[in-house]
């Protein structure tokens, strides 16, 4: 079984601590807003959907501490929520299921103290909405591996990248949810995972839930990928999102954009798997995301050692875009948006 | 200065430890073949003609043992002559200039040992053959970077793959000779360079070899080198060869088949460096190459240390071959041969 990836209780959110997996079980503790956000921006707890959740928590574990504090004056709480919201928002840019999360439970605590909720039971109603986020997030995921089965036939094997499982959700996953629903219908019979440079979720991460669930998989590092399509069958290419414009030009981690050119090159079919939630609106197309720069440590050293000079010079975006029209399907709780464009997208989000 | 790569002297072959580098400069003490054939194995020294290079002394080693060892009876000594070939020559499969290397000074020490000679003066000749080979390497790669570098505009932006320098060379390099070469004529501005997993010598070697060269640079990860031919205006991608077919199919450090098919995609041109010695015109294309499988250690450990679950099951083809009509051009000591094929590779390698 994958653990927990969070324990939240009134002033204490246990947060796992990812970068330890898959050698040990460790639970960060944020105990402020402040820790919740460096546990987000220390990449502590990724995926897009569950940094999300985990956001969403840290937001309430801001109120559990101006109940503490005993804060009474309405303007003095309103200004601390805000200043919460932007701490947490400004943990990470690029997923934007982090800043919805943030906007919808902020703007229903503004909303409730505007219309005189106390503290306590302001308290009780952002528990409500921050759980619902996260249970939000479980059944949309389950409805994403059971919508996006259907593109598979039969003892498929794909390849995917990043983590995109339990690890990455509070569910069963968007990308890895298909590949281990789809192992239990029989519609995946081999995964091949990207190691996943610099930060190896492929090969920490995604093999290990893999192998916990006894699927049949074989890492390789990014590298290999084109090669293995040319020389292996291989039915699909199925990888989660962080953001995606209205057009359906899709930000995921890098290395994404190269194989969908891959993909293309080898027709084999390339899928998006996201929640709806994953949509930005906003942006007309992939040219408007804004794409993280992280340090180039995390690319020159690994587990704290240097593996290259350490004077080295490099360069670290930490996601790219995959244009729309190298994406056979986009898969949602809501469906399929095949060849997905504009207009399909905006009949998709509207569809209740 | 980037250390000599190796130090010969009767009885004694140094060679520098590249597993060790950019951290330390250490000589591994070849005493046996089998000593210079586990540095080889072992990938202490790497990069195709550097391994020719060291194979010839480490076969010239092998007649020093011999002359210690004071046999006498001819057929005992072409006996462990052949012997000490075969073990070189099955240290690894992939880079042909190993084979044709042993091949040659092999065959040269049987044909002066049917002559006649005798251990002592058959020595002599099989140093100079060494020496040669060496020579030869040396002389090559320079002619190849002065080739090279005609085909670049001025202040190029170039992407390079694994580690075709002086440390894969006795000479200025292949791939990065054109570059260094380059950059001194200001053909070249600035070189990307990818960090090639799993064995890194993109972030260990390449990246300090510009360094040390005062040549502009940025470390990425190999899966960002798509999205950088996005993003970026490169003009060339330049990589090096192991052993390339008849028909001008190119077996390469893996990864850089998928770098041939994105730089097609960006319009890119996509060369290959290598001396006329990478040719193997017994094998009519690609699909004939041996592509070595290495341990899936190298994938799941950096430094001894497990970056995955000890139990992660990967696959690690250590190359991967680029079809002819991905190739730009091919560019040897010969010269240049564009849109290769194999009427233009005879006609190339017939030349003199």
């Amino acid at each position: 079984m994958i653990p927990k990836r969070f324990k939240y209780s009134q002033n204490s959110l246990q947060i796992l601590d990812q970068r330890f997996i898959p050698f040990k079980i460790k639970y960060f503790e944020a105990k402020t807003v402040e820790d919740c956000a460096k546990a987000i921006r220390e990449m502590m707890v990724r995926g897009a959907p569950l940094i999300g959740d985990v956001a969403a928590l840290g937001y309430l574990l801001g109120i559990d501490n101006i109940l503490k504090m005993k804060l009474k004056k309405t303007q003095k709480i309103l200004s601390i929520l805000q200043r919460n919201a932007d701490i947490l928002k400004e943990s990470r840019p690029t997923a934007v299921s982090l800043f919805k999360a943030i906007d919808r439970i902020h703007s229903k605590a503004e909303k409730l103290i505007e219309k005189g909720y106390k503290i306590g039971d302001l308290r009780e109603e952002v528990q409500k909405e921050a759980f619902k986020i996260i249970e939000e997030d479980i059944n949309s995921t389950l409805a994403i591996s059971m919508n996006g089965i259907k593109l598979l036939k039969n003892n498929s094997v794909v390849i995917t990248y990043c983590n995109t499982g339990s690890l990455a959700t509070a569910g069963i996953g968007t990308a890895l949810g298909i590949i281990t629903q789809g192992y239990k219908y029989k519609k995946i019979s081999h995964v091949y995972a990207c190691e996943t440079r610099p930060y190896l979720q492929g090969s920490r991460l995604t093999s290990w839930e893999l192998m916990k669930n006894n699927i049949p998989y074989t890492l390789i590092c990014d590298n290999m990928a084109g090669w293995i399509m040319k020389i292996k069958k291989i039915d699909a290419i199925i990888i989660g999102a962080d953001r995606i414009a209205s057009n359906g030009d899709t930000a995921n981690k890098i290395g994404s954009y190269s194989l969908s050119v891959l993909a293309k090159k080898h027709n084999i079919p390339f899928y998006v798997a996201a929640p709806t939630d994953t949509f930005d609106t906003t942006l007309k197309n992939g040219s408007q995301i804004k794409i993280e720069e992280r340090s180039i440590d995390e690319i020159i050293k690994i587990k704290n050692v240097y593996i290259a000079h350490p004077k080295t010079k490099a360069f670290h975006p930490a996601f790219d875009v995959v244009p729309n029209n190298l994406i056979t399907a986009i898969i949602t709780e809501k469906g399929i948006i095949k060849k997905p464009n504009t207009e399909k997208i905006k009949h998709h989000l509207s569809n209740t």
